[in-house]
């Protein structure tokens, strides 16, 4: 299936939806958010704009329940705009000075404009959601919009307990899934079971796309986790490693720290080197670190594939769902 | 009409609808959002929750509209979710370490937290407003949410300019309503319009309660401004003035400056210090800033309570609106 009409509807319907800010008086605000969206400003385009997984998730799922995807836009529009609210004040909480290669939005005009920018974001999230309106029947969007809220309380759950972990010694592998559930998993769940909704699937189908979506975040998360230890084997000789000089609290950091063997006492000393992340990246392996995170993205993944085939997603837009999760995946087919 | 009864339930609602995050492991987060709300930690009580003013004013009009003020109970506790989800934010946006005597929540927990915070109360606003179906239509549930979202829009607008006025030094009096119109009028003229949905108003009546919501925002944020330069007039001798020494954009500041005479030229000098506060206030108040200010304030107020009459809010609870009005506004019935 040709994915480019969804991209390019998306695409408009986001800035139909940012354009609310477009009047004269709020013309530098809406600026603001044109830049982060990856429209306007120093290095705008496609590289700056993301791939808009969430977005196409929630069109391709409905499109796979044999509905127009048109109809979906508004309700892909939101998902993309509160993965992109939660972008920005991400980038403030981390104290990134950078994302995708450009500055971020506090870095060019500063934390409090930025916190007021990834607001309006969330705020346009919901008007989308509500335009649905134009589309469906007022109990469905009600009970789309209680998805999408709910999910958004996941986010501030998964945000919460990743600052928090940022203090802990004592984290466990059990820590790990509740955050990532909330940071990863939440929102792509919940963009397939919204798909489902406004596809009219019944309820055991709308279930397997959810359960889709969940999954298919879990095992996005812990492949993101492993490569951002020991890289993409697929290029060779590349070590990525930065997740080890961060100090983030990984899974495969997690199943490491469980061992209280050599890494756990390294760790433990206080922040790693660039000199010496090869090692301790070494070192982690021998401990289980790797082997035990792939196993987790390995069954991760099985349940994603198990829970699409249960969805039963029909035509090309089906096939394009189990294409789009290869790729994300990594898998060969 | 007694209000304890309408404040006890919502302080009730408010608890319920945290209480989301009163999980084990999200223990911390929900204190983090119990204290910033006022009822626990240092200072927690009556005096650090605010007096629950726009909460009052959905159930008042509710109830002025000869419908149970218990149904719009989930209305009230998102209106005033939204209200303090933008005083956590905008704490951390005005670098303020103290709100009602407390420590604010970035004080407390950081920034990075405080975020979050701010984040989760708007999250549980509109989660707040879904919950209305379990006792309105879901046709009422949407336009209720639209509105208080486009209002959540407004606030963002107003953040804005507010933030944006800090660099500009050629401010007019023209570019105060629009700030202001968001900052504050915006959320009290949906808590009454909203009021007024949950209450069955037809739409005339609807747009009388929206536009007295709308002008007293309007006054009462035009009387802050006078008493923040010139002191409460009943509290004789005592000068608070301290928006001048903040060098806080207000209406008789803006006044002032459209004069372009002696105080255009001291305030464009820098700040105002607090031992000249007091002879800057009375080149202010010479030079027009007071009366034409007290002008519009009495000139708002009016419209207000005109709007109001036309709504013809009955029984208890429409006397206990221009009661409110009138203490809100401080003047005599």
């Amino acid at each position: 299936m040709d994915l480019k009409p969804l991209l390019s509807h998306i695409e408009l319907e986001l800035q139909r939806q940012v354009s609310r800010l477009a009047a004269p008086r709020t013309k530098s605000f809406h600026d603001m958010l044109t830049y982060h969206m990856g429209w306007t400003g120093d290095g705008a385009g496609p590289e700056a704009t993301g791939k808009r997984i969430r977005p196409l998730m929630v069109l391709l799922t409905t499109a796979s329940c044999d509905t127009d995807w048109h109809l979906a836009l508004p309700a892909a529009a939101a998902v993309e705009l509160v993965h992109n609210f939660s972008l920005v004040h991400d980038d403030i909480q981390d104290n990134s000075p950078k994302r995708r290669g450009r500055d971020t939005t506090w870095t060019k005009w500063g934390a409090p404009m930025a916190i007021n920018v990834g607001d309006a974001l969330f705020v346009i999230s919901n008007q989308a959601i509500i335009s649905l309106k134009v589309n469906y029947p007022a109990e469905t969007v009600v009970k789309v919009a209680e998805i999408l809220h709910n999910t958004c309380l996941d986010l501030t759950r998964g945000q919460f307990l990743d600052m928090s972990y940022e203090e802990r010694t004592d984290l466990k592998v059990e820590d790990y899934w509740p955050m990532i559930s909330g940071k990863t998993a939440a929102l792509l769940s919940a963009c397939c079971q919204i798909g489902a909704i406004l596809g009219s699937a019944d309820e055991e189908r709308e279930e397997a796309y959810r359960s889709f979506g969940h999954y298919l975040g879990l095992a996005f998360q812990v492949q993101d986790d492993i490569l951002g230890i020991w890289g993409d084997e697929k290029v060779i000789g590349k070590s990525v490693a930065s997740d080890l000089v961060e100090g983030k609290n990984s899974l495969p950091v997690l199943v490491g720290l469980g061992k209280r063997g050599r890494f756990a006492e390294r760790w433990a000393q206080g922040p790693i080197n660039p000199e010496e992340v090869e090692e301790v990246a070494r070192l982690l392996a021998g401990e289980g670190g790797y082997g035990e995170a792939k196993e987790a993205s390995i069954q991760m993944t099985d349940m994603a594939i198990n829970s699409l085939r249960e969805a039963d997603p029909h035509g090309e837009a089906g096939e394009a769902l189990f294409e789009l999760t290869n790729k994300l995946l990594n898998r060969n087919q």
